[in-house]
């Protein structure tokens, strides 16, 4: 298999573990005869500092030629009190909004080696197993008018989605409910939104067409509850843009292994973009001791989801969990009786089993 | 002090805990000479059920005339399929809007004798101590337009705030932090929405006056985060209605004490609506099992916001920590070596301590 990856190392530890993620990579390909091809582009405040701008032109028109695309983590306090306009995080928003990548898909689970750095107790957290499927590009992230009134007296923002949109995301959720444990919850405020009543009216036509399906509906305020009271409940949960933002980080920290989560932010057709959960930890950039895991298990998933090749993705995963359960992480995790080892060192560790 | 108060019971449980605070409520009276006049009126599903709307005009005029207002809970699955316009969740939308209470306070603090209850383990929740102030009456939830458009193709609701809306929230959480930990962590999604970057510029602005008071701005999906990681970090948070709204529902089950908390809605004046933050529980309601101590707890909080009855108030919190401590308890909680009691029961035993 021929394919051409993107790498957009971003800013702060992403230009360092990107390249753990490229590294593994070339193992597989090697190991199962597939030929990767990458090509570095800048992304964020590292693109603001070269080219003025967070998204180059050259950066999205080389990711639109190609079949998937990793990137490390954007931001830092360098580019913090730059107009909004222009800064590191607006890369990220348009480079999912020009790359119509209106699926974010944000899986977690916990490693057994770490469960016991959960906030949770041990009880709540251990079966737990869930998918946050997030419409990515519509919503009050981007509707418009988004601006001043009255000489400033005044401030608005717009939530809005067309039908489609709607449909889109949820039909994806559907599908996945259906490769998971099917159920799906849908996740809205509609006894006062209308976006939302709107929503649920879709999930509800659409739920016809996925009989296996067990559908329930949930109010925001009620699921930020029961994300931390019964997290195991979920299997797949499906939300608009702003909603999903706040749900998926809060689920990100239920089980401890923050630094291990992947994300995929996918459209209709195979492409794809990857990245870790994380955020681009300035405080720790360049020492060489970033966690790479989570950027790992991103590009995991990119084999998975964009190329098809799921017993390849499964490999890489089988590498991971099996390295902490060695004992070998980076300095930002504790797993007792563990050896702390560099970014370096344990990304061949995972590249050796691989 | 004499005082008008309106009792709203609403639905489900509320017929029965509003009654527990009434009667330790009477029992304050009569031990400092205080005279309350309690008038009791409808809201929610019952109010529909007789009035066929969610606030009768009886009941709004009663709360105008009033000092202050306790109210159950609404809602329940009798109602759950009419029109979102006349549901029993409107009534409380417009009772907030009408009578102005723009400031949502919801305490969230650990009971040591429930402690054992929270999701959380016991290190992380242990010290927790925090304060959420919610704009309860712009934003989202009340915007203009919020309609579908296209003939149903399209949907749309309205994120719109004014500034003195803004300004007058921003101040009332200073003046909490003042008489707290001088810890203000302003919430918003600032890189994004430009209601949000309005809201951080007002916040810097009126820090100015508060200079004894420390400032933190916080994204809503990082807040969501630390609330779990680390919530005794947390002294006051500020934040809009919709972020507000979950935020403030996420942190209610740290502590494993839901059942016990209770909320405030105020404004500039000293009038109040007073309110459990749980629901109405229909599927318990009528058993005489209802746990009344987030009901009572209320009654207290309005002693202090409302009245300015701190003494008195204190003197409620302290009594209902010592039934807890002894180990009397309604069936909805654990206590180790506990007694489980009756609504009517701990209300008695709490009335006795005051
Ligand atoms: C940086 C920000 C715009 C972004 C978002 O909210 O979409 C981030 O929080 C995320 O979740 O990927
Ligand atoms: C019932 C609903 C409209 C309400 C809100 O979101 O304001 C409730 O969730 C609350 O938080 O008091």
């Amino acid at each position: 298999m021929e394919k051409r990856i993107v790498l957009l190392p971003g800013d702060g530890i992403g230009k360092e573990i990107i390249y753990s993620a490229k590294k593994v990579l070339q193992v597989i390909a090697e190991r199962f005869n597939h030929s990767f091809g990458f090509i570095e582009k800048q992304i964020g405040g590292s693109a603001i500092d070269e080219f003025n701008t967070p998204l180059p032109k050259e950066t999205l028109e080389a990711c639109q030629r190609a079949d998937a695309v990793l990137l490390g983590a954007v931001g830092g306090p360098k580019w913090d009190s730059l107009p909004a306009e222009i800064r590191p995080e607006r890369g990220l928003l348009k480079i999912r909004k020009e790359l119509g990548l209106f699926a974010n898909l944000r899986p977690v689970k916990g490693f057994s080696a770490l469960i016991h750095a959960s906030p949770l107790k041990e009880e709540i957290i251990k079966d737990s197993d869930l998918l946050i499927v997030r419409e990515l590009t519509g919503g009050l992230y981007f509707g418009q008018p988004s601006e001043r009134r009255n000489n400033g007296e005044a401030v608005v923002d717009t939530l809005y989605y067309e039908k489609n949109e709607i449909e889109r995301i949820v039909e994806k959720a559907f599908q996945f409910a259906q490769m998971r444990k099917k159920r799906l919850t849908s996740v809205d405020k509609a006894n006062v939104l209308e976006s939302s009543k709107m929503w649920r009216e879709i999930v509800n036509e659409k739920s016809k067409n996925y009989p296996d399906v067990t559908v329930e509906h949930m109010y925001v305020d009620a699921a930020s509850m029961k994300l931390i009271t019964n997290p195991s409940s979920f299997d797949v949960i499906v939300t608009e843009n702003m909603f999903g933002d706040i749900l998926s980080d809060e689920a990100s920290v239920l089980t401890g292994s923050l630094g291990m989560l992947p994300s995929a932010s996918t459209r209709s057709d195979s492409f794809g973009l990857y990245e870790p959960v994380h955020g681009s930890a300035p405080d720790i950039a360049g020492k060489g001791v970033a966690n790479p895991l989570g950027m790992i298990l991103s590009a995991a998933l990119m084999l998975r989801y964009s190329f098809g090749l799921d017993k390849e993705a499964t490999i890489i995963e089988e590498a991971v969990n099996e390295t902490l359960i060695e004992g070998y992480h980076t300095p930002d995790l504790q797993i007792e009786n563990g050896k702390i080892v560099t970014t370096d060192e344990v990304t061949s560790i995972i590249a050796d089993k691989v």
